[in-house]
């Protein structure tokens, strides 16, 4: 692709937006006028509604839809603050802005005239409004200029990368380039929206994605350049990851048919943010689609490397009783059904301990990347 | 400076931190072999021993100095771990490796041989002892090559920066350069250690630096090109900021000569952050000279703006229990004791309610960039 070519990427998703929010207020005017019955169709986004799809691998919304009217008092207000933050996502991508969850919050939020009654008391009003949009109308918000906060994800390696930074007069966007070997050691800043209209993987030289679940222990594979001697993309989400990290990992596999391989703690909230970036979560499962991975394949850290890599007790934390009720939890859970993993909650629960990717530091500082995570991948002694 | 000053730099520290925990620890083996009392003296790090400085507008550790024996039971068990961390340290410098506080715990967590005993049981501890080694020796924990996470800041506008980063295999160093005006809608990550060995600001064409508290509403500086159109640093910390942040803001300042401006939500929290950026916090008192900006100005927000700026009632939000507490709490700090600063406590008490830098929104998305941040630049309305 030519610098135009992703330029022109972001006015075309933008103008196919605009049209479909065009039609589907269209569609609503055109009902009022004909004196018919105004309302939407929103998709259930529920638990009830949720499944897991074994086939693809991912947390994904049923087809069950619910029809909200204009004229019901149950529905009325819903209605409007749905309309209204369609009215202001119209107004962010004709002036071509992007904002927060909470700007559009305040956009939205008046009080009635002639009422005491405010369009929106609180934010998650309006966060639902945004996901009905997202349902009704097929585009994720960040699609449509809306992010949550800054990114906290990082990423490093044999990449080169293309942000369009639109220009805020209107004229035309700059190209900012980014070569993922020559970043300082705070790494790419994963920006807020990483979108294909946004942000362009130009080229990738790596063998596949190493996603780490700590920042600190990313820095460690960062300074010891890791992704160099090991030909690899290193990415964190410093915790659980935002929206813009994952789809990133999501786009590097499907668009560079990258694998994909995730570094957590031992421990069941650790596990837990491996299976965010596999296969989605139940909330937002609509967007499984385009934020999961499931072809990942988790690394480590697992109890049996305990006892593999020979590490001492000290490195031991005993299980509270909240990670023992995670753990059952978890056991129920279809996307780690595998024996693989049973084998490992069955460990987990029998020996008592879980354990940190900074353990490795016990040994020496460097243990996690010059010994751990090459014999690991040289042997690929991956879970499903 | 040339390339050549910088890399210099950072092995000449290296050298200077090595000499001197060598002289600490000579000091300590000299006095055990010739059978004199073995200890080591820590300054007070507790409240007792912090006062505000009002010449210098921060907050300082006093005098008091206590004795740590070897011999002493009561002493021994901190004497040691002082002692493994001084040791990790100069390891860690030796071979120029940096790691987190995290991995420090772990790397001096052993069991004492013939012995149930741990050397540290809680990483609070291992943290104190590094704490007891940069007052004693006067550097700072990020130039002994220890960070805590991953920074969280972000930085644009027309600066120049350079970062050593050292080769993992003992070669020369590479000097990566971000170009602040160049950079993506994530900004240049602050760095975990952004000490002048290692970050040097090689050019700042910038007239101020502005600091804004959140980094949502930093975004949508960074996307309205502010730092262009007002030739200003925009820098947020995502919240409480982390040392490298704050080490960042002080640089320009004192480095470069730059007013510094803080802009957070009208509520206490937000004020406190500003003071944190200002005169340094309580636990970190030792670390203000370095840390803190005592000539900050406050920009906003305030209560009064919420009526300078007519906004609507909407974007009031009750004041919780909590933050009354917490605002009688900062009258009684005397950094905040100028008559400005109660007039506004007096303000929100009496008012009852608080509000946040995104209410701008609730007018249009770009007033906080276009009116209210430009208005009070050029009216100087800013808070001491």
């Amino acid at each position: 692709m030519s610098e135009k070519d992703i330029t022109t990427l972001l006015k075309e998703t933008d103008e196919v937006i605009l049209k479909k929010l065009r039609e589907w207020a269209e569609k609503i005017v055109n009902a009022a006028q004909a004196e018919k019955k105004v309302y939407m169709e929103v998709p259930v986004r529920t638990f009830s509604n949720v499944f897991f799809d074994e086939e693809k691998g991912i947390i994904q919304m049923g087809e069950r839809v619910a029809k909200r009217e204009f004229l019901n008092v149950g529905h009325a207000k819903k209605f409007l603050q749905t309309a209204l933050v369609a009215s202001t996502i119209k107004d962010l991508v004709s002036e071509g802005i992007t904002t927060s969850l909470r700007d559009v919050y305040y956009r939205i939020k008046h009080t009635i005239p002639g009422t005491k009654e405010n369009t929106v008391d609180e934010q998650r009003e309006s966060d639902k409004a945004i996901e009905d949009l997202e349902t009704m109308l097929g585009f994720v918000r960040e699609q449509m200029h809306v992010f949550s906060k800054g990114g906290k994800g990082k990423l490093a390696g044999p990449i080169q990368i293309e942000e369009v930074v639109p220009d805020p007069d209107g004229g035309p966007p700059r190209i900012v380039e980014t070569d993922g070997e020559n970043v300082g050691m705070g790494g790419w800043a994963i920006p807020p929206i990483a979108e294909p209209e946004r942000v362009r993987i130009k080229k990738v030289e790596a063998e596949f994605v190493l996603v780490i679940e700590k920042d600190a222990v990313w820095t460690r594979f960062h300074e010891d350049r890791f992704w160099n001697k090991h030909n690899c993309i290193i990415v964190t989400g410093s915790g659980q990851p935002d929206r813009a990290t994952r789809r990133i990992v999501h786009r590097l596999h499907y668009e560079h048919k990258l694998p994909v391989y995730v570094m957590t703690d031992a421990d069941p909230w650790g596990w837990y943010i491996y299976s965010v970036y596999k296969q989605g979560s139940i909330n937002l499962s609509y967007l499984s689609p385009t934020l999961a991975t499931p072809d990942s394949r988790f690394l480590g850290l697992t109890i049996s490397d305990y006892h593999d890599f020979k590490f001492g007790k000290e490195v031991k934390i005993k299980l509270t009783d909240q990670d023992r009720k995670r753990l059952k939890e978890m056991r129920r859970y279809p996307w780690f059904k595998h024996k693989e993993w049973h084998r490992e909650f069955d460990l987990m629960e029998k020996e008592g301990f879980k354990m940190e990717l900074e353990a490795g530091s016990s040994k020496y500082f460097r243990f996690i990347t010059k010994e751990y995570t090459p014999a690991k991948l040289e042997a690929k002694a991956f879970l499903p």
